[in-house]
């Protein structure tokens, strides 16, 4: 990631495409456990009808059933895209995680991302040795019945990140 | 989406995991596109080098050279998870797309997600049809090289819904 790196990729990029012309490296985390696929993309609606039928009906997307999950206090549709899936969620009883969420984005919004590991407490050990502060002090189960963990978005950049063991 | 389908669902999901389980219903966009799958998330970083070193170092990720791109006011770099990618985006110059969004985000957060579609002419034409509103009259060529189109995130439930032609 040199200054020369970076000017030599941007004509040829811009003229050929990212993906398959910017160099690559390959991080290590020097653990034991591996970082796997996007699981999903978690989205806030405040209204699960308009926002199934967006995916539904305006942009033909397949999607679930609503299913509601009154141990996480969401409602869930899932919108599958092929190679990964959304995740809508709606509020479900009083004390639901993304009501307060939902209060300062009244149109709704991206809640959080979801990315597959092989080993949930060997990934969460090595976070905890390298500082990223998680939302628990151990995993949990979560929506789909996998054990999670939540990495405090101050330490993502903003991003709310869940790691689940696939 | 019944009242009765849901309750079905409930229990049976919750024991064996929702993505092989959940009735699915195929949305049928009436046009001659379709919808592919999801080509990346875009997350606006305040600092790229702490970004990119997450994804890297700490989480074990390939990730792409930092690339500026101008003529789109950021600099990119792709964190690639298997099945799709993660585009952490930077200001670039004063005119910056992003730079708004990274004022009312200090941390930062995720910006956009951009789905694939095979005709964006088309899928265009179909969101005008359908009421949701884009972001320009006509597909502009975006980052990757390739014809884009953004949606309102007040029509797609506070998201912001890049398709890019694949």
């Amino acid at each position: 990631m040199t200054a020369a790196g970076v000017s030599r990729c941007s004509t040829f990029t811009l003229l050929r495409g990212l993906s398959t012309t910017v160099p690559l490296s390959q991080g290590v985390p020097g653990a034991v456990w591996k970082l796997g696929k996007l699981n999903h993309i978690a989205i806030a609606v405040p209204d699960m009808e308009r926002a199934t039928a967006l995916y539904r009906d305006v942009l033909g997307a397949t999607v679930s059933e609503k299913v509601p999950l009154p141990e996480h206090g969401v409602y869930t549709v899932f919108v599958e895209l092929g190679n990964t899936k959304l995740e809508l969620l709606h509020p479900l009883g009083d004390k639901s995680p993304i009501s307060g969420f939902l209060q300062k984005n009244k149109s709704g919004g991206m809640h959080h991302i979801c990315i597959e590991v092989d080993d949930i407490k060997a990934a969460v050990a090595d976070m905890k040795a390298k500082n990223i502060r998680t939302l628990s002090a151990e995993p949990r189960i979560g929506a789909h019945g996998k054990p999670v963990m939540f990495l405090h978005p101050k330490d993502c950049d903003g991003v709310l990140v869940e790691l689940e063991e696939a």
